[in-house]
């Protein structure tokens, strides 16, 4: 409440005097910087800047005002800049959305779990699913719904058919969804503009708002050309060329406002900034506000801070540079899982196959191209760090005696498989991490006598990915072939 | 999982080399700073130092760790110095206690709350409670369970009798207490060791769990002595002897680990942080990580390496030395409401008077102690940021007029009141925005015939003090005495 010449008593702020920080001096890395992940080095360059105790002309943010106690939507600075690349990269459908930050998309999620569902409630989710985005909603008695998914993720038809479809007396229809529409965790899929006009619109049929997890968003490669030889981050990717081609986002299609947007800035800048921001209309912003007041208070102030003033610093220009060159980066580290998988198998479009249900390609022991047992498929990822495989169980010698009389042999081969890859020093993320849960009594199998496993190609170097499918390829041909 | 030679793809961590900071420097206070509140500047001198990607051999924090994914518990090396001071602080009362990071007492709680309560929950409160701590299990279908407090906080013999009488038709008989035992929001008071003993007592004697919410722990000041020459912050205080006089934690008395203690570094270092930390035991410590996983990920890498290299560069006693040196800052701003309210009234302690239920000290308009109207009473606080007046609507010339025929005339009152203040320059809390949810249809009344507002000292100058309480004063004199 204020009014001039008012004194207040009512508020119980800590005297911004005593915070004990004369100057925080930030050595950043120039926008344009690319870095060789081949033999990854800061670069000699920096950008320069320090936040101090008051505003000075050179900066947005001070300490006073970022270590205070603030408003849970985030600093204005921050938002505004958020806003401008808002408008920049999607031009949402409808005038008055509304950007809110937020202390990274777990919390965000978590968040809008509490606010959207309740017990006993279903969400729609795609195929598969991140672990981490339903521990949250597990315990909260919410069941997942999941919809077939293929190449670019959650099919609508499939959407359609479960909405109409839907049985009543099993609870309520689900009225959220929950999508990671570019390189989508764990499947890999991404998601085109006319595949979430489609999904878009049995949304506006059945009143169901979209919960849109973009953490990949700008890590939108091209696709992979087998065969051709590995290039190095490419310094020249235009901006405005990327945005034209990358898919957009659901808000560009919202003309009702019923999509709730996460966006974070862990994948480009860093995870530990825990700050992410969402995008959404006035009457869930008002809601996501009153939540964040009691069960947060807002982000990070150094975060803030820090990461805002960089953004400044960077520029917007500058900072979309510095997101595409990401996209460079977990492109060639992309290609080089790919390039190790096409060196120890023999790859082959499933649609040169007979493989039932295969989509992307088919994987054969070296030299057994259509010959040997198809081992696997995969989808060669356009997005995000993740390769999500299709193991064939049922090409495996062994595989139909052992699933005589078993109730789940898929999950149960699953897990023996995944252990005799530990066993041979490589680890993968088995399938059932991600299944969709449906209940203590569902066991879910999404294929007959296949299942999966995701391989992250974020992380690790050239040489150790080659090792590690070297591996993988030596204990899939070895149980497959009985060499 | 971790095996030796083990490749793994199933991390998924972003590439730390990617994260765009060459090196963070931060010029903080010495630990032994004294700010003057009535002049404050920030000290001269400074402590100077930077986190590079790599730790350096004076660092325990790099941004190549502090910018990852982590641990949701927050890092090691910040565990440890908590551990620490936990140690030198609180020596609690069993063994195997665990120190867990949080993002601020805030997001401690709300978490807290989704694990303990359900729906239908009643929980164990003091007579009044901070709005934000009840507004985050208010839409959860929980109710408190308001116990009456004196001048230290919750009665022990009526929380026995709240627990022994308790009605089962209700609901559950509650199992978790919230309490901020150090100048308690908004009653000001704060709690001496027999207290805790005895509430303690009741607590194993129910199987009552205690949530020790106490952020302004370490601003426990000396008792104010009326007349005596205001003082500015005293260098000197001894931190041994500071500790030795002030009130314990439940921990150094929680023999049976039932207590789940929250502290944060908002009110000592700066809100902005949004840092904190859990003690409790390892089967809470537990829950509450598998929580934080789902729900947050841990508090921000850039708060924790800045806030944690700080403390290394301070060092236990320095940290220890600064906080002392904050209780001092606080101290002196609470002389200075206190010394104001002296001044524009005259004031008597309670037991000299007549007033009934009055603890602490009784206000009359100057010059008329005992012969005039009791305008309000109040307990000086010996803790936090706050004074807490009941103002007693009964000697009100009015107030029986007004009362007739109303079904909550003292709520009513109290935000007359309030507006009347309001149309002269000074805004308080009004009482009833902390007053604990019973329920739609429960509205609390303390006292017959009084009301309460809260007043803050932690924020206005000496001389916006001393205006703001005249404009009371003026304001409580003309409506009681008819001037």
């Amino acid at each position: 409440m204020y009014q001039k010449g008012m004194i207040s008593f009512a508020g119980g702020l800590p005297h911004p005097s005593v915070f004990p920080f004369h100057n925080i001096a930030v050595s950043a890395f120039p926008a344009n910087t690319v870095i060789d992940p081949a033999a990854p080095q800061p670069p000699a360059e920096s950008v320069e800047y320090a936040i101090q105790r008051e505003l000075t002309p050179s900066t947005s943010y001070s300490i006073q005002q970022g270590l205070q106690y603030m408003p849970s939507t985030g600093m204005q600075q921050l938002l505004g800049f958020l806003r401008a690349m808002t408008e920049r990269m999607w031009k949402p459908a409808y005038a008055d959305w509304e950007v809110m930050a937020n202390s990274g998309s777990t919390a965000a999620w978590s968040l809008i779990t509490q606010l959207l569902l309740e017990r006993g409630d279903y969400i729609l989710t795609e195929s598969m699913i991140f672990s981490t985005s339903q521990a949250v909603f597990i315990p909260m008695g919410i069941k997942a719904v999941p919809i077939a998914s293929d190449g670019e993720g959650m099919r609508a038809d499939a959407l359609e058919e479960a909405l109409a479809n839907w049985d009543e007396s099993k609870g309520r229809r689900p009225r959220v969804m929950y999508l990671v529409p570019v390189g989508q965790n764990p499947l890999g899929t991404t998601m085109q503009l006319e595949r979430r006009k489609d999904i878009y619109e049995v949304a506006v049929k059945y009143d169901v708002i979209i919960v849109e997890d973009d953490p990949y968003t700008m890590l939108e490669f091209p696709e992979y050309k087998a065969g051709q030889p590995s290039t190095g981050p490419d310094p020249d990717v235009d901006v405005d060329a990327f945005l034209a081609r990358k898919s957009p986002s659901f808000l560009t299609i919202d003309y009702q406002g019923r999509v709730i947007r996460m966006d974070t800035f862990s994948k480009v800048l860093a995870p530990g900034s825990r700050l992410g921001w969402f995008t959404m209309n006035k009457m869930f912003s008002e809601r996501v506000l009153r939540a964040t007041e009691v069960q947060a208070n807002g982000p990070s102030g150094f975060s803030q801070i820090i990461v805002g003033q960089l953004l400044e610093q960077w520029g917007l220009d500058g900072f979309l540079k510095w997101q595409v060159n990401m996209c460079e980066q977990y492109r060639v580290r992309r290609d080089w899982m790919l390039d190790a998988i096409y060196n120890e198998f023999d790859v082959v479009p499933a649609e040169e196959t007979d493989v039932e249900g295969a989509i992307g390609q088919v994987v054969y022991p070296k030299g057994q191209a259509h010959t040997g047992p198809a081992l696997m498929s995969f989808l060669p990822p356009v997005g995000g760090m993740f390769i999500w495989i299709k193991a064939y169980w049922r090409t495996h010698p062994k595989y139909a005696a052992f699933a005589a009389g078993r109730e789940t042999p898929e999950n149960d081969f699953e897990e023996i498989f995944w252990k005799t890859l530990i066993a041979n020093d490589v680890l993968l993320t088995p399938g059932w991490y991600h299944d969709p849960y449906q209940g203590d009594d569902v066991h879910a199998v999404e294929e007959a006598g296949a299942g999966h496993y995701r391989l992250a190609y974020s992380f690790e170097p050239k040489e150790v990915m080659d090792e590690g499918v070297r591996r993988m390829a030596k204990v899939f041909v070895d149980e497959w072939t009985g060499n």
